[in-house]
């Protein structure tokens, strides 16, 4: 049976590291790190996710402020609020929670959060720097919690081959760069998979690491993963479930039990990528305070 | 034996397209693109380059200018020299041949070319943009020109598995992508190897289609291929040969004789892959005066 790759545990570790540099901080003096949310509108999922930030800035020490408005706002209105905060120089990092409602273009506004306050790594120069290898932007969040994850761990990456299943702007497609390029957590061969891949049962079973994140529960089997090989799962879909007091639970892209069989290491689902995706955005805040 | 991808033939094909819509332009009483390449210090190969792409422009009814920098300019004169390019509305495209003298910052250099007018697609913003496939960037000039052969010769990429080798940001990492996004020139399964891949030979056993961009001429050989597989071959290495003028020729990274006994397809070297480059920036630098 596979070793679980404790995303809780580990995401405790690295908050606990980012607190003692807080509280350093703190003692000389220093303003503590701030991270901005905006949320727009109503979305069950999207106040979940904001509320987990929020409570995870309080823990390492950060202030943490969520701005809320209607599903109403004009794109011109939250333009207006992103440049405010661009220019507020004691304001670290923003993130604007998507999906955001339909009328209003998302990449528009994501672009306009100011690269250097980026710390969700979603604009067009830090996803530039990340391809090339440019370590002085942000990488999103989730990806960077699979290397911290990676790491943590001592899983050895280099001369691997990586399976990554899912072509996301910001999960599959940051995740086979950063195991492909030249770093510590990289120098996999990497394999990007994707809805139009032909032999992917084939491929998956040459993986030593495996990437599951294309968001369909359980599609990853045990007959598709190496023995030994390393699996994590990036899958967060949820599942109605009335014996859950939310009326719903998570279920991964990885068949649990089954992969569980062969797989080396595994993430489980909640508890693995979930709360190191937190984590590297805490990490992405801090180096943003650090570098004001 | 393999058909060859006669990259001169076809990038005649596409140079005579751009020049008559060029020539439309200029019927329209429209000003014709500018490219400007400026070129510092006198090493030989950026000599050659900067003059082949000084001949397409006037080829294809471009104004192309040189500006020629002794290896003495400092960082500060060639930045200022790049602002005004920058501001000037007659000029449509800059690049600036690499490498440069040691004591300036190439990326520094790079990244102070507005996004607008970097026709070599190296700036962050089109790195990132590429990497997110949107296509209102610039995708650098080998990686655009190696689609436009595949698109002319009706190569289908979607569902086939590449294998990239070579992890540079100009020509292996946008490959990588251009091949795995979802559009008419991508849909691969793309693995990337490099340096610290451990069986390079059975991953390219597996590939539909070969691109090989490490610089170390004839690595690839025929036993490397699949029966029926397309290789497309990067590599531009010299090598002193006293039988040609020049005092040398140039080396793919493809043994040619052995490789296309497998193929179905290859291309040459020289005439392949090299004048598809330079017809990449000329359609860069028409897209550019067309966005203006």
């Amino acid at each position: 049976m596979a070793e679980i790759l404790d995303g809780k545990a580990v995401s405790q570790h690295f908050k606990d590291q980012i607190k003692a540099e807080v509280e350093a901080m703190i003692a000389l003096g220093k303003r503590a790190p701030h991270l901005v949310a905006i949320l727009v509108g109503n979305d069950g999922g999207s106040q979940t996710y904001v509320a987990a930030k929020e409570k995870a800035c309080h823990e390492v020490g950060f202030t943490g402020t969520v701005l809320r408005y209607p599903d109403t706002i004009s794109q011109e209105e939250l333009l207006k609020k992103v440049h405010e905060i661009n220019e507020d120089s004691e304001i670290d990092g923003l993130i604007v929670q998507l999906p955001l409602p339909k009328h209003i273009d998302e990449n528009a506004v994501t672009q306009a959060i100011k690269p250097e306050k980026d710390v969700d790594g979603f604009h067009d120069i830090n996803m530039g720097k990340l391809a090339k290898g440019d370590t002085t932007g942000y990488t999103s969040a989730t990806p960077l919690g699979i290397t911290m994850l990676l790491k943590y761990y001592g899983i050895k990456t280099s001369g691997k081959h990586a399976v990554v299943i899912g072509r996301s702007n910001i999960v599959g497609r940051p995740m086979s760069i950063l195991l492909s390029d030249s770093s510590e957590t990289g120098n996999c061969t990497v394999t990007l998979c994707h809805s139009r891949t032909s032999n992917l049962k084939e491929l998956c079973l040459q993986a030593d690491i495996v990437v599951a994140a294309i968001g369909r529960p359980g599609f990853v089997k045990g007959d598709m993963i190496k023995p030994g090989a390393v699996v994590i799962d990036v899958g967060t879909t949820r599942l109605d479930n009335a014996s859950k007091k939310a009326g719903w639970r998570l279920a991964g892209d990885v068949d649990f039990a089954s992969a569980s069989e062969n797989a080396s290491m595994i993430t489980p689902v909640p508890g693995g990528v979930g709360p190191m995706t937190i984590t590297g955005l805490m990490f992405n805040t801090l180096k943003s305070r650090k570098l004001r």
